[in-house]
Parts: C-alpha cells; sequence; structure tokens
C-alpha cells in the first residue's frame, strides 16, 4: 500500500465507526458551526441538555442515580461525532467501547450502591498520544498507522480507576510540534466559530471537540503551547501544569526521550470548576505510585485556601505584558490583556507591568532545544511511510545535524540558568514593591485564533515551558472590528513583529475567541488556578451552552 | 608552569593557611587517627568540648549567648587543619574567611539580640564543588586551580542567610566519578580509622573532616553514591535526598549539564538531629525561589508524624537485602544487614526479603548513563592541565566515543521505564502482603571501607540514584575478624561477584565502619530520615566524641 492508500483506509475506518443515525444529512455551509449540535436533530432534548451541562454537574448526577453513564456516554457519543463530521477533529472514535465501559459503570454502581471513582461514568476525549489498549495510536503519522495498543497509557490507567469513560482520541499536526492541527491522515481541523481559522494546535483536536461539547474534559499535551492554544483559540479554560504533576508515563510522543524541556499533559474545559475535578480526581490516584517522574503532591488545600483569601482581602499582584521584548500581541489579543487587568484592578487588586527577562535569550534556547536533534526523529516517522513532511513545523523544527551531546549538556545549563535568572528578575520586582507577585497575566499567542498556516511566534506559550512554569488560559472576549481596528503607525520590534502584525485583518478576526493566560510558579497549580477562577469570575465569561 | 609545578603551587598554598600554632609537631604513625585530636594539644579543653557537641546543641547555645560564634569557629577550625594533617581531606582552609564571618554574627547577635537564622555562627564544611565567592574551586582538576570565584553556589548564599559559617572545602576525587579520594592536587585522602582504608567518594573529604569532627555538618554531593560511602566508611549518617529538594544551582560539577541522572547535594553528619538541622534550615530559606530544580516543597511536619505514629505503633515494614541478584555484600556488611533487621524485628517491626528488581536491566543503563560522553568532559578537564588520568574512575566513565544524541534519547526512555517498573514491583509486594512498604535497608557499598584502589562495584549505591530514591545511611557496627570470617564456599553469581568476595580479607577489614542505607521513595526524606533516625536509637549508634 502507498501511504496515501493506508491514510484512506485509516479515514474510511473511521468514518464507519459513525452509525448512520448519527449522521449529518447535509453539513451546514456556514463558517461558524458552534451552534450547530444543537439543531442537527441527532441529540434529544435530554441529549443536548445532558450535553449542555457541566462535568461537574454531571457527576453529581451519575453518582446519586440520576443519570446513567450509558444515557451520558450516549449523549457525547453522539455530539463527539457530529463534532467529527463538522471540524475533523478525531482521528479515533469509538462509542463501542465507550457505551460497554458504560455499562459496566452502571452494574458496578448498582451492585455497589456507590460510584467507582470521582469521574464515574463522565465521557473524556484524549489526545491522540495516549495509548488505550485495542486502539490505534497513529498520533497523525501514517507509519504508525495500524498499532493497536497492548497497554494503557498511566493516564489512561488511573482515569478507569477514577470511573471515567474514554470515547474518542482526537488529531494532531504532523509532528505535534505547530500550533494548528493539519496532517496527512485525515487532513485539517478547523475552528468550529470560523472554518477558515486554525482550531489552534497540536491539542487542536481536543480545543475543537471540547468547544463542540463532544466532551467536557478534553486531556491535551503542552511543550511550546500545545494545550493552552486551542484552549484560547475555542474559549476553553486550559492548564498546562508543571511538569511532575500529572503521569505522562506510556504516552506516545515525537521527540520522546528529550527531557531539556517535557512535555506535560493538561486539561481543556469550558470552566475553571471542571478543570479543578480533573485535577483533583488525577491527584487522588497518586499518580506517583505508577510514573516516577510525577512528584507526590496531592492537591494542596492549604495553598488553595490561601489564595482564596488573598483573593477575598482583594491583596493579589498580578504583572501583565501585551509585548514580551520581541512580539506585539495584535489589537485583539491586546484588548484581551487590557480587559483582564482592568477587570482585577477594578475588583480592587494591585496589577503592575511586568518586563519579561531577557526573551532575547529565552526564545532561541527554546529553538535550539526543539532542534536539538535536526528533526531526526520527527522526519524519520515521517519518512517511514513516505508521506511528504507539512511545511508548518520545519520552522520549529528545521532538518539540521544533530548537536553533539556535550553541547546539549551546555544548553541544559543555558536553560537553567536562563530559569534560575528569571526567579532573581522575580524576587527583584517583589523587592522593589514590598509585595509578592501571586501571577503574571499574558498572551498565549499574538493572535485570537490564527489565519490557517500563519502560525508564525509561538515565545508567548513557549516561554512557559522553558520556565517550567505553570499556566491557566482563561477566556476574555470575542475579536471586534469596531474596536480593534488595525494599528495604523504600529512601530515594529523587528522583522517576526511586524510580520505577525502584518497578518492582523480586523474583518478576518472578527468574532474569534480572545484569551489570556495566567502564568505562576513552577508546581503553582492550586494557586494559579484558584486566580484563573477568580478572572474568569470578574469576567463573567463560564460559556453555558 | 608544568602541571606538577601548579599541583605543588596550591599545596604550598594551602599548608599555608595552617598556622604555626595549629601544626602538629609529630604526626602520628598509627592507622587509627580518629581520637589523635583529642590528645593533639591544640585543642584548648574547651575547644575539645565545643568540638565534641552536636551540632544541635552549638546552635542552640550560640543563639542564647553562651557560646559565641568565634570560639566555635576558632574551636572547629583547628580541628579542621589536625584533620587535614592526619587524613589530606582539604582542598581549602580559609579560617581567616570564617573568623572574620563569625565576628560579624556575634556583633550581629549583639545590636539585634537575636541570631541570624537557625544555623548561626555554626561552621559547615563543604566539598569542593561549591563556590565561595573569594575562594578557588578546583574540584580535584589541575586545570582549574587559581579560578577564585566572582559568586556564590545558591547553597552557599543560603546557609549565609541561615547564619552558618563556612571554614573548609574537602577533597574529591579526579573526575568525581569514584567512591575513594584521590587526585594528582593533594593525592589521596585517607579514613581517619584506617589510614590502610578508603575514606570513600567522591565526598570523602567530607567523610574524613567530619568523622575527626573538623566539622558536624558536611556537605557533599551524590550522582552515584558521593554522599553515602564515604557516610558509611567513617560512621556517620548521610543523606542523598532525590533530586529537586535542595538547590544545586551554581555548584561545579563534571558532566555538568548531563540530567539523565542529576547529581544532588547532601549532608554528613555524626547524628540523624544534626541532619535534620541541616534539612530544615535550608528549605526554611526557600531554596525554590532561587534555584529553578527545587520543588516547592518546604519541610513536611505531617509526613514526618505520620511515620513516627507508625514507627510508635511498630507497624513499619521494611525490606531487605545484602544481595542485590548481582554482587553480595562482604562479611561484615551482611552482619550489618542484619543487625538492622534484628533490631527491627525485636522492635516489633515487620521486615521482609526484598527482591531488587531487574538489576541485570538497571545496572548496565547506570554505566550508560554515566558513560554517554565517553569520558570527553572528563578527559577534557584532565587533559587541559596535562595532568594523567588515574585508573580509577576509568570503569565508571570509559574513554570511548560519545553516544547519539537520539540514542540518548532512548536512554532516558529506559531509564523512565525501569523506574516505573521498580515503582510496579513496589505495588505488587504491596497488593501480596496488604501493607506498605516503608523503606528497604540495603548495603551502601559491598565492603566496610574499601582497600585503596579496590573499589569495584558501586551498584548498591548507584541503584537509588538510578530511581532517584531517598536514601539515609545509617552506622551499624564495626567489622570484626572474629565474627566476619570469609565465606570458604563462597558460590558467586558472577565474575564480578567473585572478585568483589576475593577482595575481603577479615584481618584488614578489622574494625572497619559498617553501614547500612535506608532506602525509601522518591521525595519522601521526611519519612526516610525519621526511619533512620529509629533504626539508629535502636541500634543506639550516635556515637558522641
Amino acid at each position: 500500500m502507498t501511504w496515501t492508500d493506508t491514510a484512506a483506509d485509516k479515514v474510511e475506518r473511521l468514518e464507519k465507526t459513525i452509525p448512520a443515525e448519527w449522521r449529518l444529512a447535509a453539513p451546514p455551509t456556514d463558517k461558524n458551526v458552534i451552534d450547530y449540535p444543537k439543531t442537527a436533530k441527532i441529540l434529544t432534548d435530554k441529549e443536548l441538555e445532558i450535553t449542555g451541562s457541566s462535568a461537574v454537574e454531571l457527576v453529581a448526577q451519575i453518582t446519586t442515580g440520576k443519570l446513567s453513564a450509558v444515557e451520558v456516554t450516549t449523549a457525547f457519543s453522539k455530539r463527539a461525532a457530529i463534532a467529527h463530521q463538522l471540524t475533523n477533529c478525531a482521528l479515533e472514535l469509538f462509542p463501542d467501547v465507550a457505551l460497554e465501559r458504560a455499562k459496566y459503570l452502571d452494574d458496578y454502581y448498582t451492585k455497589n450502591g456507590k460510584a467507582l471513582g470521582p469521574l464515574h461514568g463522565l465521557p473524556i476525549s484524549l489526545k491522540d498520544q495516549f495509548r488505550i489498549k485495542g486502539i490505534e495510536t497513529s498520533m497523525g503519522y501514517v507509519s504508525w498507522i495500524g498499532k493497536v495498543e497492548t497497554g494503557n497509557s498511566t493516564l489512561v490507567d488511573l482515569l478507569l480507576n477514577a470511573g471515567a469513560v474514554l470515547h474518542v482520541k482526537t488529531s494532531v499536526p504532523q509532528s505535534l510540534m505547530f500550533g494548528e492541527t493539519i496532517n496527512n491522515i485525515i487532513g485539517r481541523t478547523v475552528n468550529p466559530r470560523n472554518k477558515n481559522m486554525s482550531c489552534g494546535g497540536s491539542s487542536g483536536g481536543e480545543g475543537a471537540l471540547v468547544s463542540l461539547r463532544g466532551s467536557l474534559i478534553g486531556v491535551g499535551t503542552d511543550i511550546g503551547g500545545s494545550v493552552r492554544i486551542p484552549a484560547a483559540f475555542n474559549f476553553l479554560y486550559g492548564l498546562r501544569p508543571s511538569h511532575g504533576r500529572l503521569p505522562y508515563y506510556g504516552a506516545a510522543n515525537s521527540m520522546a526521550g528529550q527531557e531539556t524541556i517535557h512535555s506535560v499533559l493538561g486539561p481543556l474545559c469550558h470552566s475553571m470548576a471542571d478543570l479543578r475535578l480533573f485535577m483533583t480526581s488525577v491527584l487522588e490516584q497518586q499518580p506517583w505510585l505508577y510514573d516516577s517522574k510525577v512528584i507526590p503532591m496531592p492537591w494542596r488545600q492549604s495553598e488553595e485556601d490561601a489564595v482564596n483569601k488573598k483573593i477575598q482581602n482583594k491583596s493579589l499582584t498580578i504583572g501583565f505584558y501585551s509585548f514580551d521584548g520581541l512580539v506585539h500581541a495584535q489589537p485583539p489579543i491586546q484588548r484581551g490583556i487590557e480587559t483582564a487587568v482592568s477587570a482585577l484592578k477594578a475588583a480592587g487588586h494591585r496589577v503592575e507591568p511586568w518586563k519579561v527577562y531577557k526573551p532575547e535569550v529565552g526564545l532561541p534556547l527554546l529553538e535550539k532545544i526543539f532542534g536539538a536533534d535536526g528533526g531526526a526523529d520527527i522526519y524519520g516517522d515521517i519518512e517511514k511511510s513516505g508521506e511528504p513532511a507539512l511545511p508548518n513545523f520545519s520552522a520549529n523544527v528545521p532538518k539540521r545535524p544533530k548537536m553533539d551531546l556535550n553541547d546539549t549538556w551546555a544548553m541544559n545549563l543555558d536553560k537553567w540558568q536562563y530559569q534560575c535568572q528569571y526567579l532573581a528578575s522575580i524576587r527583584e520586582f517583589e523587592a522593589e514593591t514590598g509585595v509578592e507577585l501571586d501571577a503574571i497575566i499574558a498572551p498565549v499567542a499574538p493572535h485570537a485564533t490564527v489565519k490557517h498556516d500563519q502560525y508564525k511566534y509561538v515565545g508567548f506559550s513557549g516561554l512557559v515551558n522553558l520556565l517550567d512554569f505553570t499556566s491557566v488560559v482563561v477566556p476574555v472576549t470575542f475579536a471586534d472590528q469596531a474596536v480593534d481596528v488595525e494599528i495604523s503607525d504600529f512601530e515594529p520590534a523587528n522583522e517576526l513583529d511586524a510580520a505577525v502584525q502584518a497578518d492582523y485583518d480586523a474583518e478576518v478576526y472578527h468574532g474569534a475567541p480572545v484569551a489570556v493566560q495566567v502564568i505562576g510558579r513552577r508546581l503553582s497549580e492550586e494557586k494559579t488556578m484558584s486566580i484563573a477562577a477568580e478572572l474568569g469570575r470578574l469576567l463573567g465569561n463560564t460559556i453555558v451552552s
């Protein structure tokens, strides 16, 4: 078989998993399909109600017998099938497996009179890096097609222990190293709010699926922004925890074993409450007993309580920037930052401009780290099948000679030094102001979504990975051509800055989700999540559908 | 200058730092000099009393004005000078700097009526990897001689913040990758209990110095056993914390930037109370605000309390082994393990044999990791000056071609897999026994000290580094030729096992310190330290001199 045959066969198998009654008779031609599931006449009213709920509400209802796991799983399986037909977001749909699991959970509940765990009966979707026994993991590589897994990733085991149902694995860009989602198997995943715009990447399938409520908790991974970008582009909350908090063991990856910057997994959700449910449920399983890289750090209620007290006392100190010293955010994102800043100020918190420590040192380091093997790993997996390399990720992972091993050790030290110098810049801020810096608000990407194939600058998200800081994406508003006008007298800091800004077009971006990220120190998940939740509350931005 | 001139000049400068009145008139010819400081007539009775105290007692006295920092610093500076003359343990002696610091602290106390911090006035010694502004760091390399530091390692800053006095930097083996201590600058450091035997390494200077009470808290580093081996060889307690607990930033190292197995720093002390003082004092400084690799994990009193309750209830479950599947410990160490096991059993705890998970996978991985760059870093630093490479470390770091970068990524994955499989073997044990495994007792080295240049097997200590587990060395007893007889019908598991056992000679090893290590899970410092303290209490082994 040629690679195109292999890919076509996979697509055919994928399509067959959608029953006839879940198929769209006439797919919509609108560019915005976010509300289409409500009018597609495939979900019943009750199923629309179920999929319109929050994960927290659903779990409460399933674990008190008000809803069955089968009902809930059916609803989300149907809605996921619709989401896939609308945006091309899935690499694996497995409603049969999910329903069998749901039946098991319902039986368990009947027999034992209690839930299996805190996620009992809740369908959760996974980026196609997570391995589920009996299901393929292609991760967007044609050469991986047909690899049926014989075991689970640790996260999968723990989600099942916690009672979850798994029903979908979502699409990724070839190589994973890109902020959009396109591969040679199923092609491009689009943004459900505007098909002409990207859903983000590399967890872009999750972004599209979760925003269409094909699941309420989607698990992505993030090495340069891959959870946060699709969260931001789809008006979702998204968490990039620090490395060592959640179990990554047994997940597939590109450049696996590269550990200068670790990829981490994190959830994309409609609300901070759902995101918190995911975190507490996984940590309750004591992932450190299974994955050696996970720190034995249960959910720290004391940390959450401490920051909530600060929030109550209106005594947070928050830094912010929309220009990181290299690139300016486009107008909608600048307004997003201003909106967040105003909301926090109005609530009585202290908000101060933040200067990013030497971005001219940090960002080239990021590129160097991602390009250390000269693309050997990624191009190897691409070339095995004969599929062509897509041009999108080549800027992030150029094909070039591998670095010398000792040079990579020096690079590890450079990264460590940069991280420590960044910490010093925080201490300096704190010494000057006399207060503790609680978080920093910054863009996730320079743009509110992005035109297809135009993602140029990953520095806003990637710096967080370089620092291994905790970051939570908070949706803010939507781009508005009447307000977010192009800057006529823009003075670019450099060529890249000019190119990024030149891509802005108020009309094209109109209606695109605008988000910010709330960045906290390393391993500050409880604190940073609480601050993000407070910002979301202040903005009034938890969409319920 | 030739390298020998450079080294000789360094030795001359080192010798000059010892005032005439601190010089031994006639150095003893006895092989055991452990008690010589008491009879050398250099320390006054009060100074002997001070240096015979514990760090906890001293800090209590200095911070209540009963002793001055100058008195204490003078006593330890003198005793350190004697220790150096007896064992050749120091690369830097700087009593002047220490006394100036002590005066500052005394003034501070007078002015403010309180201590600067929890280590106020306590002299602490450092392995010659830690950088102190104004002092050289040669780390045993002739080519590094003359490098006067312009800044401090993070640990040094934090110890100073905590009120410590720094007075000595101790010797290391060339390359650091060896369990004894010999270099081309000052030659060999010997064991104060038997000059014919090794003091251990690579923190061997600390082992010799602390056992002679030239300081009560010595800071070493450990990538394959380098804190634990000298602790064991010198009847000291020693902690190898897991990576990320203590601040290593700014310390010199060989193979710096190699991060598959991180070197960690840890203390060597005469008692668990002193060791705990070091840990709580450093953690109180919030090292994670300075060093990005440190986890924000303060001293967890709740963990300590929980295990202490288990200890009180006599409900610990402890595994043990003296054969790791590859090498058998020599008779004194076998007896040491049995002694520890008996003590725990007699106290009512549960003790079970432990089977090391696939040592034939773990140990070769350790060698591969340490040899990844084919010695390029180490031989580079050696060859710069023309000094010869010592044969001792070549087994650990052979000169060979560097590994390919992608092969090192695969090696990282192999390590992660081994770690997770080891965790699975613990879960299996727990499932079978129905109880939680609290710790494992194992040899630190196959031998109680070692004959010079005969260190052959680092697997007992190194496995802990591969797993990144927490480990505490507990002194148990001394080798006794009447009891620890050679095993006449020894059946070796392999050639290495035969060679290690063949090295045993009951007469030669007579009187050598016997220790075990108490191994706990990753980042279990509070728990594992408490179990080690309990074992020490049961054995009655806190020597006060």
